[in-house]
């Protein structure tokens, strides 16, 4: 129990390869916020040109969440941290797929949802920070 | 135990979202190989252009090995196989972790590790597509 | 005619640049297929947010296709084999082409033909690579 | 004066096109801490491969940063911007060039002034927020 | 007077950093022409999936175009440009909202503007060439 | 013989699909004279770093060069074009390949290299518009 407390800090600077330094979960969440204001947009413009101009727009800000969310997943996070929280591994991938449904969905809510997500994975980020 | 073998099939096809029609882990493997091609061609030209050369296409190739990876865990697979797979976060985690040591590293080895990861995934992926 | 056969190894080995080890034409067949099947799920869900998607996302795959074809030209295929399949210059321009045709279309007979272009291609590339 | 003070919140409303919800210079501060990370750590680690990829990443990094603040002056910041702010331009365009010398240099301190450089359009930007 | 008008070249070349010998404002004006072409076809073709494809394809042109304007500003134009031409700052920010306007509009007129623009950057651009 | 001179002009106006009104070889031939420039200043400095970033950049922009040249195969010659200039698919196809040798070089006689075969499509291509 004691070990395994301690046993994180260690192992995480241990497995640290170049570019990991810096890493923000408020990449991915910046960009959850332009794809609910996208969404919201197309709620409030009948336009049909405004509307694909939103898809498309949307499809590219969901896509670069997907990824930070991803690299949060891939590079920052190790072992210790999955050891800690074993409900991390299925929360990403919630998350990402929170991501998908917002790409293929113009309702609001489901941006909310994965701003709800990531917002989850930003406070497990914050606490691992902080170990 | 006789619903859990038919649920997947099911669910996987209520889940599947517009562009999930079509996966194949081929696209990482092919990354994953030229990785380590670019490896062994490092190991065996000293002259210091073509090395820098590798390691600017090493990590082209490594990050597209990662996205390819990464895009079959957040798009293809579904709880369901997560379920009949427990091992599957993780494995599919490690895989891109060696993604980010084949970056980091000029040694065969580290691509050979990344390709055997790979195949592992593909192993699983087949079997979910004839379940 | 007894040296033309051997020529082609000889000189692909010699003109052979850093990055053109790893070659595979399924890279570009993935993506086509993921442009037929786009195109299949189009017909058959007239939502006009979902069609917008589709277009998109056709339009993205079908370039990936182009790009995977045009660097077996560019990269893998040398003047032997020119030599030795006088067609392949017009074949691949037209596989490239048909690539343009599937994205100004949702038929999927133009992913279809995408397809067989990239087959023939993929016949002729793996007879190099015996040869 | 006083309609100088109205002014601006009604015109940038006005002005507002669809994806300019969102911005956030927060953006361009995490790479350009990715940029300094990165001089840091290529100062303190003589392996010519690990320096290699250590220019590679902050070449990306940089130009990411790049591309952020250059959004924010031509998407985010509006005519009455400009005019409330007159040295604004000139501000954009030092952080861009200290983005430029960042790439070309590996001393932490051109990571650093271009990260001061971006505090100072981040405070700027946060009062336009506020009128 | 005298000064000033033999201090840009001096400064210039001393500020000249790796990758700023060529530029030329031809690659944002080839975009902004392909920008005004699909305006164009937009307006002569009804077919609503000709027209999600002209959307898709503008967005992409019309953000190569503010990529190429924004090169200019931050990599070529240096302070004596700025200096000699007061001007310069505003005529770019008015040439990338003008590329924005253009993504939100399919009127050839919007296009039109954007091409002005750029050939008024042009024309300063060969001035400070031949300084 | 009378149709085969008018044949290309309709052939190809029939065959013009949605992006190809604007192309210029300009594009290539603009990111081979960067190719080209970055070999000389390669050249002409000797600290490492500084010939590492040039290693990148010229690997991007002869990827751009190879980029563009590949366009104007695919996407503006036509069959009447390849039937006029028989020289034409092998033309290009040096082109993509001096493309690929400027990239394993420092030597800036492969970038002159590119350029003049740039140049040789270029006349080709101005010759097609004029037909």
């Amino acid at each position: 129990m004691f070990s395994r407390l301690f046993a994180p800090k260690v192992k995480v600077s241990a497995h640290c390869d170049l570019p990991c330094g810096v890493y923000d979960p408020a990449q991915a969440r910046i960009e959850a916020e332009s794809v609910k204001a996208v969404q919201e947009k197309y709620q409030a413009n009948e336009d049909p040109d405004f509307r694909t101009r939103a898809i498309i727009i949307k499809e590219q800000r969901a896509e670069l969440a997907k990824h930070h969310i991803s690299v949060l997943w891939s590079d920052y996070f190790k072992p210790p941290h999955f050891e800690k929280y074993p409900e991390l591994h299925q929360l990403i991938n919630d998350a990402l797929k929170a991501g998908s449904a917002a790409k293929a969905s113009n309702d609001p809510k489901t941006g909310e949802k994965l701003l709800e997500l990531i917002a989850r994975i930003d406070t497990i980020f914050w606490e691992t920070k902080k170990a």
